[in-house]
């Protein structure tokens, strides 16, 4: 399949701070591609303080905020774009791939030779419209745009496709471990393994619901004796999430079988997933939640909220179930507890979805078929 | 000068964190070298918080730090590195310029087609004997060296070039300010202008001797009223830095006339260089100490220690005076203070010597010389 792009350079550029994500994914796209024969490149834009506080307003309004764009934020946006565009030579590129906002502009500043791709990474169904208008003086030099699902697609004048995210089945987060490993790795970490668990495992963050889930395991706990573990690494920059924590803190401090994490390893989630009978995810809304996907790959049912890309990867009483309360919630993780041949049907199923649908490889001829579709045969205007 | 290098492809090698001093002269060089007509890119290597904290103790094993690196370090240096040679594509770059030690071994990952330079910005006189020893298996695969001081010339295989730092004078930090912009960025940041000031502008570091600074002033205060200005940002990863504030800011308690900002503001720094009347930097040790030509740029004369590179920017009696103690620094001082004439004359001869030795401008000439020396000709093994 990849045949027709050997050797062609292909160069995604992404801006570094912010989106742990989207480095996530370049860090095995871009080895994979060039495994293949295609040369990729992977250039980051460098930027300045005032730049990062400009490319954030803009992320936050892409999720809805309602804080627009000064005239001179909008000059350090294209500046730094301006000068990034001397930093990084494209001229024997054949496409280049943009991720999210940051380096957006800077097409405006290169004489164009090759198909330009925007990957947006961020949810922009709430967008907020000035800052859009802003940017869709950009985007709409672009050839091309990916978004991550059917509904971020938008009324922009260039062809939209749809590359859903994907994990690596191969890094810490995800590789296989054996029970004593998994074992090892819990206590490492302070989590009792005497009892079943179930599990959440987000960011603390209202949208997420971590109040709701404890209310739900109080339920579960009077019909199955079990444990919650909440796990969720605390973003330096998120005063929010602070606060959110202390308050969940308090609210489970005369709880005892109910652990909160803040624990920061990938290895840690990985045993957790694994170890889990039920993970849940009950946000009220979400981008992806590729943490479904990771809970899935290791043969653990997701309860999840009927929110974002949730539905995609839990398949209603195939692989999970997808719940619209407090009470659902308890109610469908009991079924599960109570039913372990029912959790393990259920498990095996959501690892084989996710095989299917979910991991790099996947993603990695999502990208080789649309580069390609570009590429061949592109004629310079 | 630049003639033949028309068109060839440069390539700048650098990592993110630590070392806002390299990004700023690449900032600069890669632009000017495009302007000249010279293709030159700007890469970056990508790491992991395990990558940095190893590449931390890597560059104070440089320094002098005894903390040597462990096998397991070792690895992760390497295959951060192994990494980042499939991230960035060389094949069609005529010369690869690697700064300081972070991407050092990427060299290793490379089917070598040009020469390649290593930049060291690091003083390297009381190097950890083993770490050098370690770094040396990468050093020696390299066709050039570049330091910033003859002292800092290595036992290594391979030529060694001397390329002194410089400044930018139309950036934030040195661009013209009239009198109104001076107070006015003064006062914005609590510094009165009712009296002469004297200034050190430094992290907060015992090496910089703020102390000695201090008592300096008292000595100075009982003949000449003035104020003393210490100016330093607070590196958010310096732990040392926090506790030797603590102990200045204690140790100030009851002097009016001592002002002690960490407020991070280039074009403070600008206007307090500007209106100083004698700048002191009185080092225990230095690098290279910029700050000097900063100073001197804008006319203002210079009392430094007399180590690292400041007796190259403070030539004695002429741009400033060199000195060893804190008696020294005082009765220096008080010279300059007591001789208006004498300041402005020295502030002259200063202005014209960074002119002559440490604008960017000299820096782009030595650059383009040592890549011309290296690329015209050049021959694959």
């Amino acid at each position: 399949m990849a045949g027709p792009l050997y050797e062609k350079r292909i160069t995604h550029i992404n801006s570094t701070l912010y989106g742990g994500g989207v480095v996530e994914i370049l860090n095995d796209l871009v080895i994979m591609m060039n495994e293949l024969g295609i040369d990729t490149e992977w250039q980051q834009i460098k930027g300045t303080p005032d730049f990062f506080t400009t490319t954030k307003i803009i992320h936050n309004a892409l999720q809805g905020a309602k804080k627009g764009l000064s005239k001179n934020r909008k000059n350090i946006y294209l500046d730094v774009n301006r000068r990034n565009s001397i930093y990084n030579h494209l001229e024997d590129t054949d496409c280049v791939i943009i991720h999210d906002p940051q380096p957006l502009p800077i097409i405006k500043y290169y004489n164009k030779r090759q198909p330009w791709i925007w990957r947006c990474h961020i949810d922009i169904t709430n967008r907020n419209p000035r800052v859009w208008r802003f940017l869709k003086g950009f985007i709409n030099d672009y050839d091309a745009m990916i978004v991550s699902m059917d509904k971020y697609k938008q009324v922009v004048d260039l062809p939209q496709h749809i590359i859903q995210p994907s994990i690596n089945p191969f890094n810490d987060k995800n590789k296989e471990l054996n029970e004593e490993e998994i074992e090892y790795y819990l206590h490492k970490y302070n989590i009792e393994t005497d009892k079943p668990i179930i599990s959440q495992i987000s960011r603390f963050d209202n949208w997420k619901d971590p109040i709701g889930v404890i209310n739900s395991f109080k339920m579960i706990k009077k019909k199955f004796d079990c444990r919650l573990v909440l796990l969720g690494n605390m973003a330096q920059d998120d005063p929010e999430g602070q606060e959110i924590y202390s308050n969940l803190m308090s609210y489970v401090e005369n709880e005892n079988d109910i652990i909160v994490s803040t624990a920061e390893s990938s290895i840690l989630v990985n045993a957790l997933q694994r170890f889990s009978k039920v993970v849940i995810q009950k946000s009220i809304r979400e981008g992806f939640a590729l943490t479904v996907s990771e809970a899935l790959w290791k043969g653990t049912p997701v309860v999840g909220g009927n929110v974002g890309g949730i539905p995609l990867q839990v398949l209603e009483g195939k692989t999970g179930f997808l719940v619209n309360s407090v009470e659902e919630c308890a109610e469908r993780t009991l079924k599960i507890l109570k039913d372990p041949q029912l959790g393990i049907a259920m498990g095996e199923a959501g690892k084989e979805h996710v095989k299917n649908n979910f991991l790099m490889t996947r993603q990695l001829v999502d990208y080789i078929k649309l580069i390609k579709q570009y590429v061949i045969n592109y004629k310079v205007n």
